[in-house]
């Protein structure tokens, strides 16, 4: 038996196909284009790529994308200061400053610069506190891309298990939230936690988000879970010298053959976090301006 | 085999003591001396109650304590005032305002508008985020009392299996939160949980808050677990007409036997919630002044 493998490559084009008719439908009954304003300190090639699929994917979906770079050693002062003009700016309705950022800027300052209502990746502490409140914020791109997965999958998920193994507050402290506003059960497992393979087998849900490669064993899942493996950690390829491959946190061949579905890495989770970065994008856009906000893509 | 009785109100007075002595230095040594705001709005009786043990029990450890007593009908605008004004003042260093308010108050919005900190009560949107990003904030002064009687019980808590029965944003998610900073495995249950009692025999450290007298048996418990109970239900007593008498949410006798540790009610964990507030107090006035915190009173 083979467990279905959840394609978040296809589930992610559907949500930016959905993305897109809500912006068509913004512009034409409201003339509102939402926007979305990255800004990108330094030359990181990694992020570059990932600032220019994102400003690919944000134009993809008819909504504007406003691109800032700042040389490496620009001042927090000036950077602040384009944060604030966006903050300002009715145009801008999500803001994302591409990390790492280099070391004399600090991530924690940089996020707490942007005005919450426009911190598109819920990195804030005013986020945070939202969605630990049970009140409406935005919410981390890549644990809200998990759950549009599981709710899709699992419909109502209310009394069951869930085990998050990670507790950062990029994803781990997020998603046990977020499932808890799902009723389920919800344990959050770590480096700590005394017996790691029994805590997982007591899951319905599984989310393993440590970046150790093929951690999650198929003896630690219990048969018919929902696995979802956040993890990624790039090797070089066994066969192609030269090339890489990524690799989840999960045993993906032997745990397939347990769960009762299950994401691959990559084209599982991963091309989730940036249709969600639009989802956001789009809902805050939809609360500047006190319309509804659509249904489903939010938490 | 009966476990040992964890003595909240001898522990409690403690903690005032100690809170005492750091009075007195502050007074000596910087000439500040903390001040607790409190502010009632109405005349609800049990809530006079409670704002007088906290007007003594301040007094008592050496601050100033300033009570606003406001009338049920008072505006909005006038209670924001007057918060403002509190905000504002640097011999203030924690405000409270007591619940439940009237009902044309929004308790939320009043919770906002006290500056976070000094929002001793730990109740509001930034402190809990703070709390769910592992930043310094203020903690909710019930799971902060819970958490001093399980360091003091357990010492190192890593790795042991924490449950918590019950979400709510008061309680359940900030103790959740502060146990797994204590790097416990932390499961949170609640009423939509499949077995419960199934979930709390995991636990060596059990927590019950949900408010149903005595539902969590001796057959839910671990042999050997920590039993926090913070539940409060009040009964007509069995034997003495016209009097009442308290009931936690474990069945304390039969737990008693199994367990290894387990708070009473009364006099377990009740008497830490204004302990706390105090060193919530103490806390913020340290943080005011650019002083060292007290050790061990915080999270």
């Amino acid at each position: 038996m083979t467990g279905q493998v959840i394609d978040g490559k296809a589930f992610a084009a559907d949500v930016r196909a959905q993305i897109a008719e809500h912006v068509v439908r913004l512009k034409e009954e409201n003339g509102i284009t939402p926007g979305l304003a990255v800004i990108l300190v330094g030359e990181d090639p990694a992020s570059e790529v990932y600032v220019a699929a994102k400003h690919k994917q944000t134009l993809e979906v008819g909504m504007a994308s406003f691109e800032h770079k700042l040389p490496a050693d620009v001042s927090e002062k000036d950077l602040f200061d384009l944060i604030d003009q966006l903050n300002a700016d009715p145009s801008v309705h999500g803001i994302l400053c591409q990390f790492p950022v280099p070391d004399h800027l600090e991530e924690r300052r940089v996020v707490a610069r942007i005005d919450p209502s426009k911190d598109v990746d819920g990195l804030s502490v005013v986020n945070a506190g939202l969605l630990a409140s049970g009140e409406k914020g935005l919410v981390s791109c890549t644990p809200l891309g998990c759950l549009m997965l599981l709710r899709d999958q699992l419909g109502n998920m209310s009394g069951k298990e869930a085990v998050v193994i990670g507790r950062s507050n990029l994803f781990g402290k997020p998603m046990g939230q977020l499932l808890l506003q799902e009723n389920c059960t919800v344990t959050i497992a770590h480096s700590r936690t005394a017996d790691l393979p029994e805590v997982c087998r007591r899951a319905d849900i599984l989310v393993a988000a440590v970046g150790r490669a093929e951690m999650v064993k198929a003896d630690w899942v219990k048969p018919g879970a929902t696995v979802i493996d956040v993890g990624i950690t790039r090797i070089p390829h066994p066969e192609k010298p030269g090339k890489s491959k990524l690799l989840g946190d999960v045993a993906y061949v032997e745990v397939a053959a347990v769960a009762d579905a299950i994401t691959p890495v990559p084209g599982g989770v991963g091309p989730m976090t940036i249709a969600c970065l639009l989802a956001n994008t789009l809902t805050a856009c939809c609360r500047a301006h006190n319309l509804d906000e659509p249904s489903g893509l939010t938490a």
